[in-house]
């Protein structure tokens, strides 16, 4: 049965209700072309470009766009070699990108930190949607330290950033994914919501860092993990796309993952 | 013979010129208190304050502010009990804070971005102030893996992020310092300057850190090194409190470390 990427869309889309955004749209080929498999990740890098074309999908259904910026139209340097070299290879094979990012961050709750609580393997702890994050409550206080290694094996990572002393003891933990750990959304949240750690994608480091150093530094049992952004909404982006398999059986969906953004040295 | 708040100001803020500046202000204390000694710091976080009490001195001059938000007056909670307490361990003592941000930042060249050039021995080195950053030659171009252990042996750090391959060989250098390794400050100038490395201090991370790593995979010699927004601006207020020490050798001028920011776990 022939599927479109308009539909896939609205597939997508439908959870969201009456959603306006300028972010989300497809912003590589039509949304009348067959889709012949789909692809879902984090990003539309270059790899998970080549991967996706080696994959022989042409609709790839992305969190976060391909040319560096977040109002993406033209980027900020459409002239740059590196720039278009990508969107010769996004054009040579007809590739569709479907930006997708307001549009998950609405479904009530949010499945792209839904995602990583699941991930987290958290879902059946007591837990509270907000919105913009959520609070997951562990049935035992646990120190930073232990908390760290159990992201780190559940999610696959390396290493983490983090602030505060390791043996800070923690039970009440907001999850704000992607960019959502600046000061002004993040730092409300630890008095309101009585967080002793919050496990954030990214902020400005001097916001919500420089709070819960100096929160550590009063003697407060507060803490803060970095997972990075592509770290914190990977897993929700996966979820995406095994809701799409179970949707469109008839056609190939994989999950490509993005690989370590930051490297440490 | 007395100093008093106001002289020191003056005496910083001249050699930007005209500027006006809504950040760059005393945010604690008064222009006409008495000067019994100067503690200058990256930041004025909980534990700079208590060392500059300890020290005895009562005007601290900082890059970044005390409460977390870049546009501080009131920050982002400040009914918040870590907001609270620390206001009122500056006011227990009458510290008096100067914020100085956009002043250094408008010196010409820009003092924050030449005190970490300084620091990082390139200062005999070719380099071009282009305001918002500089542009350093290597005499000899090297690997990204030996560039890094150079800066974390200058700088004293534990670590650094990267992104690209540590074998890329870099002989041009893009310096951009606190905030400007967001993609529209940082994106063009790689094409522009002909970079093979930028180093900042932080910046979203999707926008330059995506755009080198796509770089890379298209098999361009592009990399980047993030030292955090603390470390990429401290050399600079280093530079600041010689300065001062020159300037008024009757007053006892320290300079505060801020220590790290973010642990790697």
């Amino acid at each position: 049965m022939r599927v479109t990427a308009q539909e896939v869309v609205t597939y997508l889309t439908e959870p969201a209700g009456d959603l306006e955004s300028r972010i989300d749209r497809i912003i590589a080929g039509t949304p009348e072309a067959e889709v012949r498999g789909i692809g879902v990740a984090f990003i539309a890098s270059h790899d998970v470009v080549l991967e996706a074309i080696r994959l022989g999908v042409n609709l790839l259904v992305t969190h976060e766009g391909a040319f560096y910026s977040h109002q993406e139209e033209q980027g900020f340097a459409p002239e740059d070699p590196v720039h278009a070299a990508k969107r010769k290879l996004i054009e040579s094979d007809d590739m569709i990108i479907y930006r997708f990012h307001d549009h998950p961050h609405s479904y009530r709750p949010d499945i792209i930190t839904a995602g990583l609580i699941e991930a987290l393997g958290w879902e059946e702890e007591e837990h509270r949607d907000l919105g913009t994050a959520s609070v997951v409550r562990l049935p035992q206080s646990r120190r930073l330290s232990d908390i760290a290694e159990h992201v780190k094996q559940k999610l696959n990572l390396p290493y983490l950033r983090a602030v505060g002393d390791p043996e800070t003891v923690c039970g009440q933990i907001g999850v704000a994914v992607g960019y959502r750990g600046g000061g002004q959304h993040a730092i409300p949240l630890f008095e309101q919501e009585r967080l002793d750690l919050m496990i954030i994608g990214e902020g400005p480091e001097w916001e919500t860092l420089e709070y819960v150093r100096d929160a550590a530094a009063q003697g407060r049992a507060k803490a803060l993990l970095m997972l990075g952004h592509a770290a914190s909404e990977e897993p929700g982006m996966k979820l995406i796309s095994e809701r799409l398999a179970g949707r469109f059986p008839g056609l190939p969906v994989h999950f490509i993952p993005t690989g370590s953004m930051i490297e440490i040295l």
